[in-house]
């Protein structure tokens, strides 16, 4: 278990250390590429010792990772609109607004190719944890009898989430405004049915 | 324009050594990483100059997403088999097939990655490529009178092929037997109506 695991009192010395580092990097990903981005800027824009950041992360890619797990945990929230495609088009937006700005592209691009073991576990413990609450939305959405199969619906929130990915990672191309809109109608209707008037 | 795309008699030399040297690439990107892969060796094993590479591809990932649109190209057929949903399973099958291998996987994950000119105009080269295939398919549909929006169905075709690079590069997951059926119904009949029996 690492430094930045362990139980501490919230707002403690280390909790702020943590937060400095994180929101330095944070910083700096929406100055320039991870790749570009040494743990020496890191910590010097953070004002702690690079040490203490390779005592608490370990390495620059479980530092990133790590910073891609607390903000995503902090912006991306779950929506409770009361309807499924509320939830569904709030949800998927603010995944949508996240990967626009440029640490959120830098950090996805970073999920998606970083091959050391601490970055592989918590990018495990990322999707784990954002595959849960996209379960709460279908689970209250199967409560009000809006869905039957709930495992196609995980298989749903994954293409969802994946089109954004694959859209920026890979077609190099901008999310649209209302991307989030067609793609929610899309995974709740279906290409047979005509267009709702 | 290069070498490699200038028009040439068809089985000429300079076709037998481009297609030494993509043959070369493919067995050697089926043992390891994109990026531990030399010219050096990809020439060696293709049995040309490695100067000739240089000279034909100008770089290493130039080269590489050349790789990526031919075998893609020969190994993506796009199916027609007489419905939409036939069509769909079978043409997002064989992505998946290709993906499973570790020469597509390797290419996949380059294709997200590589950030030089060259790589980016083969890749808008390469969906550009993909996404016309993929209207072949809707367009035929909708002279059946299966689909009544072709545009939405285009947003449908980047979900499906969306989802299959995620799960492999994000999440790093296997892609299930049934992925490409499972996909396909999703987007055709959406999440709201009920399973079929």
């Amino acid at each position: 278990m690492t430094e930045a695991t362990r139980r501490e009192r919230p707002g403690g010395r280390t909790a702020r250390t943590r937060r400095a580092v994180i929101d330095a990097t944070t910083a700096l990903l929406s100055e320039g590429s991870p790749s570009a981005l040494t743990v020496g800027q890191i910590a010097a824009r953070a004002g702690v010792n690079e040490a203490t950041v390779y005592r608490k992360w370990g390495s620059k890619d479980a530092l990133l990772t790590d910073v891609l797990l607390t903000l995503s945990a902090e912006r991306l929230t779950v929506a409770d609109t009361g309807s499924l495609r509320g939830d569904l088009v709030e949800t998927v937006g603010a995944v949508a607004d996240f990967l626009r700005t440029p640490a959120g592209f830098a950090l996805a691009a970073l999920a998606a190719t970083a091959d050391d073991e601490t970055s592989a576990k918590l990018r495990d413990a990322f999707w784990a944890d954002r595959f849960d609450r996209a379960r709460t939305i279908f689970g209250r959405a199967a409560e009000r009898g809006e869905l039957v199969d709930v495992e196609q619906a995980m298989l749903a929130y994954e293409a969802l989430i994946g089109t954004l990915h694959f859209r920026i990672l890979a077609r190099r191309r901008e999310l649209d405004a209302d991307i989030a809109e067609r793609l929610t109608d899309l995974v709740l209707d279906g290409l047979r049915r005509p267009p709702r008037d």
